[in-house]
């Protein structure tokens, strides 16, 4: 039993409820194509392919799905990140790097946004979006599991989502990070599961069901 | 040279701005004086005395300071915690465990205010007064650094302060996961200094004068 | 047809979701009771009455409530408000000013809490309450109309919430502003309506369902 | 004297404080130039007209401007608005509708950004950047001042600004609400002034002085 054991982490268990939304942060080409330096990891390739499957999945439930992206206008509206290789222009909108990965890239299906700072929450419009569809459970995928995902983990736990993280559709610059954040996260705020348990889970729910609301206005 | 290296983290330094903050992070007697089970780190003893010391010389140079607890009304407010040693009620408001710690409790000089989250910046009234102080830069301690520091240090971060951490005035349940969080944070989005390092900056600054700003209004 | 309706505004309407809330906006006895210049409106006493009625209807029928009172430390925390009166310390944190109004309190079934600033949403716990408890309407009362009330149906709106004003539990300094800002929001933001009409929609709800979730960790 | 007066309301004044910057809402097509139904009012043409004066000399003085426009992706990330003419596919992403008005628009010098809800404070990058820029005073300008104006203004002040709003370049659908809701405000949350009072202000400061800080990392 290590320290935080003894402190009473780990304890609880949180659980899916009633209606996932499947968030994906940063899938796009400047950390998943090799253009950029940061985009050169292969663990993060191996959660890009498991996203993907994720997606599927999340649509033939008619599951929502958010996904961001970050980009800046200039040095000028970035905080004090100390990235040096965020500061060459390709993180800039309309650089290529910006774009979404094709492999989970579906305008028409998922709610796609820039944001700024490291949490797919902070000072986006997820909030809002997320109260439409009355979602009370998160699946929180993404790069880099050290960064941008932790951010977005303690973000979703804060506003009092539950958190479910597939572990093996999250992905980093290197396995160590990647692991330590999953062990900090997982004693505090989320469940940290695989993609087949939320696979698992999809399936318990009703298949034919479209999850997304029809906007109340549309139905009035 | 290690993989985020080679991706360009760390190559950037922050630096102290004009104009600092402390914030102090659940330094609650429920972390730091062993009546919860949470409360029973001897590193957290360290960063407790250490940022004592902090205190006394932001006060000699009149360099405004927060503090945080957390608490919570009952369980119906609280998110989805996995501690389970946060749901005896020794963390609901008006218990004794979610009084500041005597070492650097100081109402008169101190902003003190409660939190329901993490972060020291999640909704709660810290932002506006940080605007009306006209803060740039915050030097950040508390407890946990794998938890409420960690999260406290992203959002100041993403809200565009040159953010500071004092290694040596955070603590944690054990050091393992107090190092791993200062690598990523120090990759990413704070210098990572000692207490040292922030009082040799102090004497820098002009000893005589008040760095809080009078009430405009008092003014007027 | 006015400029307003020739632009294309009140085309719509919103109408109740599944699952309401009702939040209170400063109903505290410096508003309520004559203690302060600012409690001596009659207009707001109307509003308290109706909301008192409005609270054991929502009792009856299991609807979480939330009720917010405003409160600083001291001017430091204050923003630059224009309200002389706010400025002798009888809303500091522990003046009877700060206290809830006994004929809309009662914090076993509300969840109560204090803000800075005029929105009950603006960096309070609220959000985390609402997520938890899958509300997707809220039911806006409270004072002042033209001040703390506008600004919490604004922000409601924005968060993606359905945002229902029943007017006449609603109270101001005068008359006027109140009907000014109600036709504001009507326009735009929120369905306004009266006591009566939340009362009638409530009897359609299934007079036993405890809407108020049981703890997820309580069921685990 | 009026009830609010007497409640102590409209006591104390703002004032500028030692930097400032300039805020423009929704000066976008949409809204400016009629192609939308709502954008037909001449009582925004003055604004517009009247802030491109404004824009000019804080240009001069190098005091940081942004601006805002409103856009969604779809019905689906909308909150609840009332306003019909919003629902046609006008304000999505790429419609005309959404480009900034060019009378006041350059994107050399203006930190330009897209929001979703009124407040051009409402879950966007402006709170960083007005960090960033150690802004401490906001001169709110746009349209309409009875919608997004109000609730830029309500968040600027809650956020710890010292606000100022010249009313001549805020524009409404009609100037019955714009003078009700700079009442509200100009009681309680900000200074209502005019073109000409901002113009002077600007002149009493250095005109040399670049007020654009330059960004830390450059001068490092």
């Amino acid at each position: 039993m290590d320290q935080f054991e003894k402190a009473g982490y780990s304890q609880e268990s949180i659980g899916f409820g009633n209606r996932c939304a499947v968030l994906m942060v940063d899938f796009q080409k400047g950390f998943t194509d090799g253009t950029s330096p940061l985009g050169r990891s292969d663990h993060v390739q191996r959660a890009v392919n498991n996203t993907a499957v994720l997606l599927e999945a999340a649509k033939a439930h008619g599951i929502p799905v958010a996904s961001c992206r970050v980009a800046w206008n200039s040095r000028d509206d970035m905080a004090y990140w100390k990235i040096g290789s965020l500061y060459d222009g390709s993180f800039y909108h309309g650089h290529p790097c910006t774009e979404f990965d094709p492999r989970i890239s579906d305008p028409d299906y998922i709610f796609e946004f820039t944001k700024t700072a490291p949490s797919i929450f902070f000072l986006t419009p997820l909030l809002t979006w997320l109260t439409k569809h009355c979602i009370d459970t998160t699946i929180i995928t993404g790069c880099t599991t050290s960064g941008c995902v932790r951010a977005s983990i303690v973000d979703s736990f804060s506003h009092g989502y539950r958190t479910i993280v597939p572990e093996d559709c999250c992905g980093d610059q290197d396995e160590g990070p990647h692991l330590d954040n999953l062990r900090d996260v997982g004693r505090r705020y989320a469940d940290v599961v695989t993609l087949q348990d939320v696979l698992a889970h999809f399936k318990t729910l009703s298949p034919t069901a479209d999850r997304r609301p029809t906007s109340p206005e549309e139905t009035a």
